[in-house]
Order: structure tokens, then sequence, then C-alpha cells
């Protein structure tokens, strides 16, 4: 199905995809606007004057996210600025209130350094219980991340890292079942080292401290090369730093691979430099490393994609409603690497008995999001 | 009655006054889901990307106004911070929506210098069709205005200000058609000169340059004082500069007192100075400026005030709602002079024959909004 015209046409028809509602939805009465607004809303504000702990009391911030966004790194279509990134922003604020329920508005902004994405989340974060970082282009993402962590007393994930890392980790538990492998014993290529790829890296060394080989569009990560960035000499101590060459000499005996890089770049021949039984996580969207037929023909033991129309759908939308549902409610100032991988086990447990199509369960799981809730605690 | 407790009640059972909606309330299918999220929605960055006019066309920022406050100046209660004013602000986004069907969302700032305001809402305005500045202290208030104003395309409206001057302008206009009065050769009396005198005498000025004086709490405001901030020195070219003393002075002869001080201001002494057939606005809330028994006892032609519970409210409520469905429906880039006296007369003709008890109509008169909205064009 191709869903440009579509799109399009929906959009206009409903005039963007989210609008606000009133809570009390009885008939709004003279005393009502009274107590509601001025003169009997001053004493509410009086009340979190005195005590600022109310504020998720008596105001909707115990419900609300923030989805922020510069427009520097939007799906596959890149830098295309804040204005352009708005309906996929609106797109996950549909997500956060079709899955869990949650109230979030989409912040785009016009300022694109750390230094000025940083003051201006600092300085709106009172209005919101929980910041999404969404489509922030890499390196940058990571330091604003960082620094909005340590600053701010609520909730701060960056849902592009953190989200594919906790699915790919809920998958390769599971897959790890069907191949009858252990995640620590395993030799793990992942190719990309933006947001997703470095959050993967991270949260796999993590879990399991597997041999993990990280590839760029240069080759191997490794010390030997000499034009690392900052995050990824960074990355160095998570990764197997005793080779260097290319994704081929990256490949052979590998258990599995991870690509969050670009259409095509698996192909059979290196498939057959895998070690018995490979797992191909193939994330690109919307055209994966590999297709599906090409892979099964190549022997690929398990696959993964980003697509909705294959089994086995690495899809965010799997965890980041739970984790920011139990975020939210069990009122967690900060979600740890703890969190995500609870967050993946529990979504991996959803799965009774995998097989090599269901290693991941439906999006439209509705235990998923009270299951993971309860591990973000 | 006393709203107090109730309105921690209410605001407790409800969690808040405002939520998130979906616009397409019909069934979340895979395939709308495929067109609103990934891969549709890439579709509709694209055309906004290559046309960014477009915004408002396919997503909610063409009914969608920020709330914003530092919470320096809330209700009566002052400068109580950024988390305390939230449930203020929450109720405007009420109010927005219940008159207006306007979504809005309430952005608290956690800065508070003009400069840090007006990077941080700069920042953030793609997200939004309009901004809407509330409790804001002055004079900070008339900069920050003022430059967001000039360096953003999209209205820019502090209600403190502007929509008290609305309202009061409306009102004026039909006590002189009760007192048979003209405007222009009244001697009008402002006291209170922060971010309502300040506008109202703007507007007054604007609108028929009657004689205005105006009183803050050193006296009447002219140039031989010495202790004028910027602000005040700027509003002289509006003011007859002639005169000088106490309030006392200033009243004697006026015909209209308009007051946006403190509680008692105005005694029966003050009012027998002025001339005949005395107009008071007594605008201090909860407690006006004279109380509506002592000021008729006193021979006052026509009483005005805050409140809900008398005759004659001006209440901020009645302006803004209309006056911004006009400029999102009707692409207002700026709000002028020229909207807010249209929008008074707009007001003011809704009451087909004034009476003393009848200057000002009903907030919850519903021809109101589509009033006004037809004259910010």
């Amino acid at each position: 199905m191709n869903y440009d015209q579509l799109a399009l046409d929906l959009h206009k028809k409903f005039k963007g995809k989210i609008t606000m509602a009133l809570r009390d939805t009885s008939e709004l009465t003279k005393d009502k606007l009274s107590t509601y607004y001025s003169p009997g809303v001053g004493n509410v504000s009086k009340a979190i004057a005195d005590d600022e702990s109310l504020l998720p009391v008596y105001t909707w911030t115990n419900n609300l996210v923030a989805v922020i966004s510069d427009g520097s790194a939007v799906l596959g279509l890149g830098d295309i600025g804040p204005k352009a990134s708005m309906p996929v922003m609106e797109g996950k604020s549909l997500l956060f209130k079709h899955f869990a329920g949650i109230d979030s508005i989409p912040i785009i902004l016009d300022v694109h350094t750390p230094d000025e994405i940083v003051a201006t989340v600092k300085a709106i974060a009172p209005s919101f219980g929980a910041i999404n970082l969404e489509d922030i282009a890499a390196p940058k993402c990571f330091e604003i991340e960082e620094r909005l962590k340590a600053e701010l007393n609520i909730p701060v994930f960056h849902d592009d890292q953190h989200g594919t890392a906790v699915v790919t980790l809920a998958g390769l538990i599971n897959a790890m079942k069907v191949v009858d492998k252990k995640l620590a014993d395993c030799k793990i290529v992942v190719v990309g080292a933006g947001a997703a790829g470095t959050a993967i890296i991270k949260l796999l060394h993590q879990y399991a401290t597997p041999r993990i080989i990280a590839v760029d569009s240069k080759g191997i990560v490794s010390s030997s090369r000499t034009d690392l960035n900052a995050e990824k000499q960074t990355l160095l101590q998570f990764l197997d730093d005793g080779v260097s060459g290319t994704l081929d000499d990256a490949l052979t005996d590998a258990d599995i691979f991870i690509g969050v890089s670009q259409p095509g770049l698996l192909t059979p021949e290196l498939i057959k430099k895998m070690a018995a039984g490979p797992i191909v996580f193939a994330l690109a969207n919307p055209i994966p490393e590999i297709m599906p037929d090409v892979a099964h023909e190549a022997g690929v033991a398990i696959l993964a994609t980003g697509r909705s129309d294959f089994p086995n759908q690495v899809n965010n939308a799997i965890a980041f409603p739970g984790i920011f549902r139990g975020a939210l409610d069990n009122g967690v100032q900060r979600i740890t690497d703890k969190h995500k991988i609870a967050a993946a086990e529990a979504i991996a447990s959803l799965v009774e008995s995998p097989t090599a199509n269901t290693v991941i369960p439906s999006v439209f799981d509705e235990r998923l999001v009270p299951a993971i809730a309860r591990v973000i605690i």
C-alpha cells in the first residue's frame, strides 16, 4: 500500500492529528469557571507555591510528555528543519496517546546548537512531567541528552537511541532461545554508529558484555583510526578493539548482524561469512540492509526489520509508551540502563515460545504497556 | 460562594484541567498508523520542507496558542514562580477551549530576564500558531512583547495589557451612550500604571485622544517627577502632562475613573470631586477600588468591576477568545491597535440599548467570539 497521497489527504482533512480537550466534560457553569479560573484557581496556585511537589497532583503535568526535536535527523529524511518535522512529532504524540494514554505535546525548536537546545528545554521543563527527545542528529544528541539528564529532575529519554536499543535487546533475548546460544558468547557486528547504533552497543555491553564490533562508513571502529570523533572514542571501551578493517573482515564468524545503516548493505556473500545460524537485524527503514527473501535464501536463521509488513518488527512504539507510562506513574526521575534492560526483558517475556518469526511481540499487543510500566520503578 | 476548597478538590479529582486527544476518532488501524506515522508521514514532512506555508494546513498549529508565563505577576498573588502559576495557565487554556474552541498549551518558564524569555519563546515559536503572554510582570512585559512582535511572524498578544484595554474601551463606548457624553471630551483618570493601566491609556488615546491623567503609587505621572522608569516616560506622550499632584488633584472634574490598582482606594469623598454623572471602572480584583453599594450611594452613574457577581464585568475572557479565533482563522500575523479598537466596537455593539447596568455584554454571550473574530482581519 502506498501511503503518500493518503497521508496528505488525511492530514489536510483533520488539520493535523492531535487536539486539546477538557478533563471535566460536564457543563462548565459559572461556578465551575470561578473554580477552575479566578478566583478559585488562586488557592491551587497558593498550594503549589507552598509545596512544589503538588504540581502533578493539581495540574496535567502528571501525564504530560514534551516531544522535542530540532528537525535535524527526521526519519530517513535527514535535516529538514523544525517546521517540516512537525508532522512526525505530532505522529509521535498520537502514538503516546494511542498506546499509553499519555498526553504529549510536540515542541519543535528553531535553535540547533547543544547549548541553545539545552537552555531552551531547561527553560520550559517545569511545564512537563517528562521529556522525549526525538530525531536530533548525532553526535550532538548525546551531549544534549546527558546534560539535560544531569540538570533536570524529570525523566529525559532520547527515543531514537534507547527505544531502538531496548526493542533490539528484547528481540535478541528471544533469538538466543531460538538458536540456543548465549548472548555473552556471541560475536556481534553493529553497522552504523549514530544515535541508535551507539545506544544498542552500550545496552548490549551492559546486559551481557558480548564481543561487539562496530562498523561505520569508514570501516571498523578501532583505536588504530585517526578520524574518530569524541563519541566514537568513548565507544571504544565497549568494543573489541583488537580488530580493524572492513565490514567484510568484521562479519567473519559473527553470530549477529545489527544494521542501523543503509538499504542493501548486507549481501548473501557477506552472510555466508557469518557463523552457523546467523541472526540479522536489518533495521534501516523503510528499506532494510537486506530484503527478507534474499536473507532467508542466504541461510539467515532469524531476521528482524523495522517494517510492519514482515515478521519481527523492531518498532520503537513497542517500548517507549510503556517506559514513559511507568516513569510518570511511578515518579521515576531518571530512566537508567537497569530500567532499559528490565523493559527489554519484560517485552521478551511476552513471547511465550519464541520461534524464528516471533522473537518480538506485535506493537499491538495490549500487554506491552502494563508489562513494561510495571518494571520502570 | 467560597471556591477555595472546591478548587483544590476538583483539580485533584481530575488531575488538572486539560488533556490531549486525537482529531481522527475512528479506529486507528495498522494502515492508519502507517499513514499518520512512518512511512506515510514522511510525505507530509517533505511537503512542508518544500513549502513552509503548508505547516498550518497539515498540522495542528492552525488552531494552537501557547499560553506563556514566567509566573512573575500571577492574578493578585504576585511573583509566585512558574510552577505555582501552572493552574492559572491551564485555566487560561480551559477558557480558550471553552469559549473559542482553540487548542492552547501552557508553557511555564524557568527563566525570568527579558533576554532569556525572548530567546526561549523564539526558539519554540514554530510549534504554535500564536503566542499569548500571561501574567508577566511590568515593566519587563512591555519589552518582551515588543521584541517578540518584531521578531516573530505569528500573533503575539499580552492579554493582561490588551485584553483588559479592549474590554474597558468597549464598556466606555457604551457608557458614553448612557450619560450622553463623547469620549474625546472626557477627562479620564487612570490609577495604576502597570501592564493593564499602560495598555488602557494607549488604547484610549488611540481611539479618541481624550484628556488622560495617570496616577501611580507616587501620585500623578508627570514630567516634573524624577522617579519615572523608561516605560512611564514613554507614557507621558499620551497624558495631560500639565498637572501634577495626588489622586485627589487628578480627580477634580474628572468624568471617568479607571482603577487597576488596589482595594478601597476610591472613597465617596473623592467621587464627589468628579464631574456630573461620574463613571467608575473599579477593576482591582477580587476586591475593587470601591464596592458597588458605596459607589452608588456616592452618586456614581455607571460602575464596572472585574467581578462576576456585579453588573458590568470587565472580564478579559470577553475579548481574547474572539481576538485569537480571528487571528488564527484569518491568518493575521500581527494584532494591531486597529484590531483592538475594532474588537472593542464589536463587543460594545452587542449591547443594543445600553443602560447603567449593561454597558458590557456577559462573557457567556455566544455572539461574542464570532462578532470579534469577524473584525480581526
